[in-house]
This record gives structure tokens, C-alpha cells and sequence, in this order.
């Protein structure tokens, strides 16, 4: 491995994240939390101070090939995570620095899974930066430095491959640097629209930032300890329509922009998407609505937890862990299924399982007709042999970090549902799973160690597996 | 599809059953059953008539493609389970007839989950017969039809491909028959040999006769309600010894009986399946010997429960759905792995889960080294690019049925863990599960609906997928 490339993309890491550690430092100030104020600048400081001593010499060799890459983008989420947890214990939002670094894995990964079994005694710059962690590691870090930094030739497509969501990376436009800053203007507009859309509903400033946050990036961190069950109605609906937004493919929004409405309803994995939705919250809504007095609180409740779960964000509205078998079976499909690929949010991603679907398809016919000659495709065009390839191979890796994490997380001896979407949970980067990980509940109860395993689970899910398994390859870490 | 060769080869199963029929008979008439008597006999008539008629006319096409193959096999097996359950319903053992088909598929696919709620009052012949199902079953009844009988040509591959389990069917020896022949000379010799030790431990033959069926077919359906829980620790171990056995590859005995014992453990497989055996073996009794007295005990009732639950047996020492978590993850995850292919065991197999960790190694060594040209190998062969496929699209399918299955038997709202378990234990053809179906309980609960997806799941299960799903292609049943 080339450390010195490794180095340099670090540094820049922790420049960006000490920028971005002055954000919940201005929060703090608005809210006279001085403490908090201090905690915060104090990390930024240290955080450009050593990314900048890390980037002071130019490595020799600036190429980035694939191992360097993936790596870089590995440990660049786990520096980030170690450098954000520290003003979580800095002022004392969360004493333990185990359970500050889960928060903050959480929240970058945009799972928003928490271990606070009261986040209304949170400061506000400590939920601010809780909530922010969510918007950075929504549409990833990597993808915002190469919008703005010229780093060095194509080789940073190794980069945006690592930290992108999805089977195959689609570049928008021919330039890798056009297409992360395509990307983020549509996040940044996403984001304003709902912004604004939430002032307007009433809601204050702080807390529509924080849920917006949380939405587009679809994390699922909320700052009251009833997530979105405190809100009004109005707030609900429209929080479902910016969560289910944020599942579709960010391929979709790049053609709407541009006028192109037929490819963008064409696109399989969005019509797809939207057709599990529907499917999903009719079977819910009759399956629960005897629950309800009033129907539309029934059906407003299945479009927001089908929602919320698919795209694995995790607001809740309701504990669906009190629904009927029937729901709570929909949900942990849903939470495997996950959104589409090129989103922000998580999951095994509906291009995959329709890649899968038809293969299946595929060789069911060709034992009929042996002799017949039939090319996978996805939206007319063939899916290339490389990425049936790799869906094969991060369908393997997903079963095997599954089960492997559910028997780890088993040493805890709590029950197999909890133990197995606790996992679901963190390797989707969803929040919530049912029984004692349910939407009323945390995962402060876990021990240290599988808390440190849900930690891999949700960085493994976040960068799709396989640059955190690199890392665990000796042959990685040799100097060439 | 050529219907005439499909009506053929199921008028030979019928004949064949028919035959079979006459043992239980024999046994209840020792027994001095004399009604069961009646019942076997005239459903063996029956049978035989029946058979005899469908092979009357001669189909003008002998030839057995893929899809005759596969179809001919998954009717077979539907068509001999509608018959087998003739019986249990006319002596009055299983009045309904749901029940008494849920029985007789889940004997012949060798599951061993019943919905009796107490075996001691069925009559020997039942017994006899539900046991008998599991040494049909296990090495299937095709392979038996072809090693005696002489069907058309080559083609006849197209039934063994999809009777026996594993990702490609290894012929012993270079002609079908001859290797159909071999197989069941070592299943008949393994069938004898624990027959006679299981009587020189004092049992009687009628006894001895049933759990050896239920052994060697890797089935579990007992004679007592308490399994083989009320049986001498001699006999427990001796169980245990012939079900590890019966879940290894016949290649492993066929290499032994020519005294290529270098060759025989050199096959990865049984490597693997032997290392898993004692892994889990070790950490269970680690686990679980606190709630014995004896260490001894802890240690057999570990290597029962773990050899019972590998090979897809599902006979039972004790309640594990009494163990710690940890203890029952580790019965989970195995009954997902499964046994040896090529053996008479279920689940997803070894061999198909190596295949796909060394496709994920050579992924994670391509990313390292992008210009590495690497085969995957198994035994020091090279594995064929035809069998990469379909063992990923076997992973496809399973997944695909496992959590398909789960949603709709959570229409009966019983527990997830419960239906998730009870799913895994028919589709891997196991028997028990966990919490409602563990090995203490029983599926007799679960609605007609259920218990329909359940006997489809075993089916699919034993016959590796594939033969089941293709009757579902509209495209299958199209004349030509």
C-alpha cells in the first residue's frame, strides 16, 4: 500500500471535519452553552492542526489505485469518527467514549442507532453536531472533497466508488469531479426545500435543520425522545414525502432537473422503489387499521414507518414493534431490501435485488429453453458480467456479516429477534430493529463488545461492505 | 414440455410405491394391526394400478430434457407424497389430510417435523411407514428407479441432476447407473450396520429398523415423544456416530471402500464439516455445562443436539430451545449451513458455502492486486464457471424462498423467531426449530394456509430449489 497517499487523504479529512466541528460551535453559542462552545472549537482546532501536519508533505507517489482507495475511505470514516465523538465526552453529553464513538459511527453512517435513553437532556450544539453527523455522512464526505479539491487524475473515481451506495458507480456526467458536484447541489437543494418547508409548517430553525438532516441523509437521529411522534400531522406527512424522496436514486433528479420526466420514470429501480412502497403500506394500513380509531391516523402511520424503514432512516412515529406479525415481518423486509442504489440511504439496495431477481429469471427459462441466449438488463441496457459479478459477491459478503454479527452479538444472551435486527438494524443503517432494540428503545444495554461490533456493522453497511473487509486483508497493509 | 415421458416416469414412481407399500403392511400385520393391514395394501393396489396404466402406453418421445427432468422429478415427488398419505388418513392415525400430506412430504424430504402431538398411540404400521419415508426420501427415488431400471439414453442425468443434492452432481464412476448403483450399496451398507448395532445395544428390531431409517435418510421422525431423549446413553452416542456419518459426501465412503483413504480426507468438504462439528461442539458445551451435573452429559447431549442439527436429522436428546443464546445462534447458523453435498443431508451445504468464500476472497485479493489471475479451486480442481453461477443463484433462490416463506407464515402472527425457525427447519429439511416449533413442540398449530407454504418450502428444500420453482414458469407447461 502507498501509506503516503493514505496520509494526505487523511489529512484532508480531518481539515474538513475540523470546518465542520465550527458549525455546532455557532449552535452552542445561539444557546449561550459555553461549555459546549469550548468543547467544540477546541476539537476543530486540533482536528485542522493535525490534518494539516498530516498533509504538510506531499507524498511522492499521488496515484490512487483501488486498495489505496478503499482503504483511504475506510479509515477516513473511522478517523472521523474517533476525532466527532470527542466533544460528545468533552461535554459530558455522553460521559463514555465507547458509547460516544457508537453515537457518532451512528451518525455518520446515518443509522441512527443511539445509545441516549434521553435526548431531550442533550445540549444544542451536542444534538446539532449529532444531527449534522447524519447530513456529512449522508452523501459522504469523500464525494464532498472531490466536488471541491483537485485531487490528483482519474484515480479518484477509486474514491467515490468506495464511499457510493449501489451496484456499479453511474457518472452522471463524463468528469468524476461534475458528477460529485451535481450530486451535491441536489443534496443541498433537497435539503433547503425541506428546510424551508418545515418553516413554514411553524417548526423553529434548530429543530428544522436537525430533522432535516436527519431526513435527506437518512439518518433517523431526532432531538425529542418520542422522534417524530411529537410532532403535528402536517410535519409527519411532509416528513414522509422528504424521506421517501431521499430513497430514490439521485439519477432520478439529475433527469428531472434537465427536463428528461420519461427516462426519469422510466429508471426500474425507482418505479420499483415506489411500487414496494404502495404495496407495503396497503398491506400495513389493513393489517393495523383495527388498532386505530381513525383510519387516516392508520394509513398516515403505514406511509411513515414504510417509509422511514425502507429508505433506513428510523424516525418513528408510532412503535411499530406493538403491530400485528404481519407489519413487523414487512418491516425487517424492508429493512433488508433498503433504498435505491445512488441514494442516501442503505440497505442490500432495490437495483441489486432486481439484478438477483433476474438471474433467477434467467436460469429458470434457460432450463426450459438450454439453448436459448439471453443477456441480463437493467433499464434496456445490459448489465455488464463485472457488476453481476460483484452483486454475487456482496450478496455472499452481506449473509456471511449477517449471520457471523448475529452469533458475536448472541455472547450478550439476549433473545434471536432482538440479536438479529439489532444487526439488521446497524448493518442497514437503519436505528431501530424490534423487541429490545424497538423504536421506543436504545442500545445502551449492550456490552462494549458488541456494541464495538455494531460499530463494524454499520461502517460495513455505510461504504457497502467491502473497503472495511480490505482492512482486515494482511496482504493490504504491505509497503511497496 | 413432453408430457408423455413426464406421465411415464410418474407411472414408474407409483409402481415403485406401490411396492414399497407392502412393508408397513407386512409390519402392522406382525403387529396384528389388521385394519392398518387393509390400508397399506389397498392403497399399494391402488398405487400399483394406477402406475400401471400411466406406463401402458409407451410416449413416442423417450428422451428426458432439463425440463422434463426437473418437472418429472418435482411432480414425482408431490405425486408419491398425495399417495403416502393415503394411509395415515384411512387407518385413522392422521384423520385429516392436510396433516397426514404434511407428514408424508416432510418423512420423504427427509425433514422429520411432525404434527403429531403424540407419537406413542399411532399404530406400528404408521410408524413404520412415516419412518420408512425418510430412507425413501434420503437417497431419493429416482436414483433408486435408475440403478435398477433401464430408462432411455444418457438423458436420464436430468433426473439424478435434480434429485441429488449439491452444486454439481460428482458421478463415482463414469456411468449414471453404475453410480446410482454404488450409492445405494453404501447407503444400504450404512443402513445395515447401524440396524445390527443398534440391536446388539439391546433394541428391537422394530425400533432399530425405524431410527436407522430416520438416521441414515437424515430424516428424525422418533417412535417415542421424548425422541431418542428416552433411549441408553449407548445408543445416543451410536446415533450420534451414524448421523455425522450420514452427513458426509458418499464420495468420501466410495474413495474409503478403494482404499483411497489419502484421497478421502483430503476432500475440503468433510475437512470443513468435521472442523465445524467440533468448533461448535467445543464453544456448546463451553456454553451449556453449567446447567449439567456431569460434564459427560453436557458433552453428549452438545455433539447429539449438533450432529442432529448439521446433518438435518433433527433428532433430539434435549430441549436446546432451553440453551443460552449463544448455544442457540450456533443451531441456527448450522441449520442453515447444512450437510456435505452429495450426502443425504439438507441445507445449503458446505461445498456451495465454500465456493462462495473463496469467490470472496479472490474479490477482496483482486482489489489488492488488480492484475492477479486466480481460479477457484475445490479439491485442487478448478471450479467451473457453470458452477459459480448456480451456486450464486441458488443463494438467490434460497434467500429469495427463506424470507418469502417467513412473511407469509407470519399470517398466522405467531413470534418472528418462531416463524423464521420454522421456515429454516423445512426448507433445510431439519424438523424441529426454535421457541413454538422447538424440538419439544410441534407444527401441528399453524394453519392449512401455513402449513401449505411450509410443505412447498420442504419440497423445495430437497430437491434444491429448482425443480419446484420451474413448475411455477407458465412457460414450463407449454406442449411441443
Amino acid at each position: 500500500m502507498n501509506f503516503g497517499i493514505v496520509r494526505f487523504v487523511l489529512g484532508w479529512i480531518l481539515q474538513f471535519e475540523g470546518i465542520f466541528l465550527i458549525l455546532p460551535a455557532i449552535t452552542a453559542a445561539v444557546y449561550k452553552e459555553w461549555r459546549e462552545v469550548i468543547a467544540f472549537i477546541a476539537t476543530a482546532l486540533a482536528s485542522l492542526l493535525i490534518g494539516y501536519l498530516m498533509r504538510f508533505k506531499r507524498p511522492k507517489d499521488m496515484s490512487l489505485y483501488t486498495r489505496e482507495g478503499f482503504a483511504s475511505v475506510a479509515l477516513g470514516w473511522f478517523v472521523m469518527s474517533l476525532v466527532g465523538a470527542v466533544p460528545f465526552v468533552a461535554t459530558g453529553d455522553i460521559p463514555n467514549y465507547i458509547d460516544a464513538l457508537f453515537e457518532t459511527i451512528s451518525g455518520l453512517t446515518t443509522t441512527g442507532a443511539s445509545i441516549l435513553t434521553d435526548v431531550e437532556v442533550v445540549s444544542h450544539g451536542g444534538l446539532f453536531w449529532r444531527s449534522f453527523t447524519h447530513w456529512i455522512g449522508g452523501m459522504g464526505v469523500f464525494v464532498f472533497i472531490m466536488a471541491i479539491v483537485p485531487l490528483a487524475g482519474g484515480s479518484t473515481m477509486n474514491l467515490m466508488r468506495a464511499e457510493s451506495p449501489g451496484p456499479s458507480v453511474g457518472k452522471l456526467v463524463p468528469r468524476v469531479k461534475d458528477t460529485a458536484k451535481a450530486l451535491y447541489v441536489i443534496y443541498l437543494g433537497i435539503t433547503g426545500i425541506e428546510v424551508v418547508t418545515l418553516l413554514i409548517c411553524g417548526m423553529n430553525l434548530f429543530e428544522s435543520l436537525t430533522l432535516t438532516f436527519g431526513t435527506v441523509g437518512t439518518g433517523g437521529f431526532g432531538v425529542s425522545n418520542a422522534s417524530i411522534g411529537g410532532y403535528s400531522h402536517t410535519v409527519q406527512v411532509v416528513i414522509t414525502v422528504f424521506m421517501i424522496l431521499s430513497g430514490i436514486n439521485y439519477t432520478f433528479f439529475f433527469a428531472m432537473i434537465h427536463r428528461q420526466f420519461k427516462q426519469a420514470f422510466a429508471i426500474e429501480e425507482v418505479r420499483w422503489y415506489l411500487a414496494i412502497i404502495f404495496g407495503s403500506v396497503l398491506i400495513i394500513f389493513i393489517n393495523i387499521k383495527n388498532m386505530y380509531t381513525l383510519a387516516s391516523d392508520a394509513l398516515r402511520d403505514a406511509f411513515f414507518q414504510v417509509g422511514s424503514i425502507i429508505t433506513t432512516t428510523g424516525f418513528s412515529t408510532t412503535d411499530f414493534d406493538t403491530w400485528p406479525q404481519l407489519s413487523k415481518t414487512i418491516i425487517v423486509l424492508l429493512m433488508i431490501i433498503g433504498a435505491c442504489a445512488g441514494s442516501t440511504g442503505g440497505g442490500f439496495k432495490i437495483s441489486r435485488i432486481l439484478i438477483l431477481l433476474k438471474a433467477i429469471k434467467k436460469e429458470l427459462l434457460m432450463m426450459i429453453h438450454p439453448n436459448m441466449i439471453k443477456k441480463l438488463r437493467l433499464d434496456g441496457r445490459v448489465i455488464p458480467h463485472e457488476t453481476i459479478r460483484s452483486t454475487n459477491v456482496f450478496m455472499s459478503i452481506y449473509i456471511v456479516i449477517l449471520f457471523g454479527s448475529t452469533l458475536l452479538v448472541s455472547f450478550d444472551e439476549f433473545g434471536f429477534t432482538t440479536n438479529f435486527t439489532a444487526v439488521l438494524a446497524c448493518l442497514n443503517n437503519i436505528g431501530p430493529g424490534l423487541d429490545l432494540v424497538g423504536p421506543a428503545r436504545n442500545f445502551a444495554f449492550f456490552s462494549p463488545f458488541v456494541k464495538i461490533i455494531l460499530m463494524f456493522d454499520m461502517l460495513a453497511g455505510r461504504l457497502e461492505l467491502l473497503p472495511m473487509l480490505i482492512l482486515l486483508v494482511p496482504q493490504c497493509w504491505k509497503k511497496y
